[in-house]
């Protein structure tokens, strides 16, 4: 092959983590964009809002106070899509298929500064909101009813996020939800014939030909990945084989904290806005088994395609069929590169 | 089991056709909702508009004008995802795996009359929508190059549509995306054990329950599925087992019609406002074979959820662990039949 023939016509590339595809029309780049404007707001807002839920000392819609707290701060969801303490049942009606599903939501507040996001803090100041991770996680963890611990965040109101103070969540419950499952599958298969990590020899890879590379440090690689969907989607990888993010030191912890640090201030200069994105975390399940063939990796999923109005759907083809992208990973990379 | 349980807590239904889990929160139906809220259009459009190039008579992009057509009107996608005279090549770089992929993609126009939507539009005229979908599936059926036809329309400038012309969208291609591949294999695995369609054995089950139907006539049934994603997710399945939409005669066409005017009509009257929406018609492959284990059906995937401005954001979660849903499939079944 060429690799002039990816950046030239539609093709379709294999997400190794998923098992699944992603169609790219590189050609399709240039068509011009007649659809929805996002509104956006660059307003700069107030280090304290009196009138946000999560601001530190305000209070929530249950009553409850939040502490005068200086730095991360956890609290249990007050609206929790998982309950912990509802009635186990199952279902199997012919084709009715049900189970219950139970769990602990948490929310964590990253800063008390209302006005900051990840890329307004420090390496120092994430670290923090590493460390809490790693506290969640473990947590979680030791309790016998949760299998598995998604960290995520929804950045921005476009994301669905409802409040722009700097937060994230976790969702935690018994079972594996459908991404991490054929994650799980992919990782496994593969461990299970060659005894190396799935991402890591893929890591070897990327770094060995650094044509999708946008930094690294001394643990960690963000890159964008061959498969991505998302016009700027990345993902960050630890050099080292680790199944979940309790492996990392503290040294690791701040180096993993100024990966963060890079992709997301890359990505607020690139439309010259605060840019919106889910990211998450995909670890190991917390079955109480080794996992070995797990290798935690965090990702960013930002909506925007050309500028901080105009973002990509993922609509009628995408749902029925297949993620579509035009922009391809290589170009991605290059814009996002000369940022840093 | 006791129904109820699926009405008051958190669990997970699982999908028959793809095999995936939505996480159900009924209890969650009532949270606060503070964040992006849509801009809604209830404005009446001008039955034809000058600057629309999907109008007839009117000029598009490329130069070419539009005949003065008086129903439905098809031509191929001036900036098609699928280019169908590319290179084939093949890449196999280690975990670096990708594929060309051709093909072609058509816009079907429902109507010359710019202001309307299918739910303005009678059954006979939609009748006729139905036959062009049928005419075009025929004709790249016989295209070797071609083993999958996907047919789509992306409602609303929310749903990614650029241009509010009542229309649609044909992609089709030489290999099966993502969706299509799932559905085909747990339909083949059903089939090969029951000698009977998945989704026909499904149908008979929600007839004889009557929990999740909206809709039925002679040939066609509209329902909510037990695993619906959307907060009102529907589905229109016909009462024959049909691989795909060349099996129906005139009659069933008609019938067809009736039902996606039916549920269309209902959306509407949801939040009186023009319902956006991508629905998708998921069929037997192209290839050659006879598919018998496919059982034709047509899905609508409407974002709202509350009222006009506030829809459902599948974000962080959702694209890291399984799509979540508040109001049960039971509920929105309600809503639904309240509005014929
Ligand atoms: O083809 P259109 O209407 O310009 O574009 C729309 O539908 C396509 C197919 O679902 C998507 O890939 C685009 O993101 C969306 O904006
Ligand atoms: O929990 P929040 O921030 O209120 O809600 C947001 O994130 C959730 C988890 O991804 C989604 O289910 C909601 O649709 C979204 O609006």
């Amino acid at each position: 092959m060429k690799n002039t023939d990816l950046q030239d016509y539609s093709h379709k590339r294999y997400n190794i983590l998923t098992g699944e595809w992603v169609l790219v029309s590189p050609h399709r780049a240039k068509r011009p964009w007649q659809g929805q404007n996002e509104t956006v707001n660059n307003e700069k807002r107030p280090t304290h809002d009196e009138t946000c839920y999560l601001c530190a000392g305000n209070t929530r819609i249950n009553g409850e106070i939040n502490p005068k707290y200086t730095d991360v701060f956890v609290f249990t969801n007050d609206f929790a899509a998982l309950q912990s303490d509802s009635p186990s049942f199952n279902v199997k009606d012919g084709l009715l298929v049900a189970e219950s599903e139970t769990g602990i939501c948490k929310v964590i507040c990253f800063s008390p500064d209302h006005s900051k996001s990840l890329a307004d803090m420090s390496a120092t100041e994430i670290q923090k909101v590493v460390f809490a991770w790693q506290r969640e996680y473990k947590e979680l963890a030791d309790n016998p009813k949760i299998n598995y611990v998604q960290i995520f965040e929804n950045k921005g109101a476009v994301m669905g996020c409802s409040n722009p103070h700097p937060h994230g969540q976790i969702w935690s419950q018994s079972t594996l939800p459908n991404e991490v499952d054929k994650k799980n599958t992919q990782q496994l298969n593969y461990f299970n014939k060659n005894n190396s990590s799935l991402l890591g020899d893929y890591l070897a890879q990327e770094l060995e030909k650094q044509e999708r590379i946008i930094f690294e440090n001394e643990g960690f690689v963000v890159l964008i990945p061959f498969w991505a969907v998302w016009p700027f989607e990345a993902m960050i990888v630890p050099k080292k084989h680790q199944a979940n993010i309790l492996e990392m030191n503290n040294d690791e912890a701040l180096q993993y904290a100024e990966a963060i640090s890079v992709i997301t201030k890359a990505y607020d200069k690139l439309f010259n806005t605060s840019f919106p994105y889910s990211s998450g975390i995909h670890q190991a399940p917390t079955d109480g088994n080794e996992n070995k063939h797990w290798h935690w990796h965090m990702s960013f999923y930002p909506p925007l395609l050309r500028s901080a109005t105009v973002k990509k759907f993922m609509v009628g083809y995408e749902m029925f069929g297949s993620p579509q992208r035009d922009i391809t990973a290589e170009t991605a990379v290059k814009m996002l590169r000369d940022l840093l």
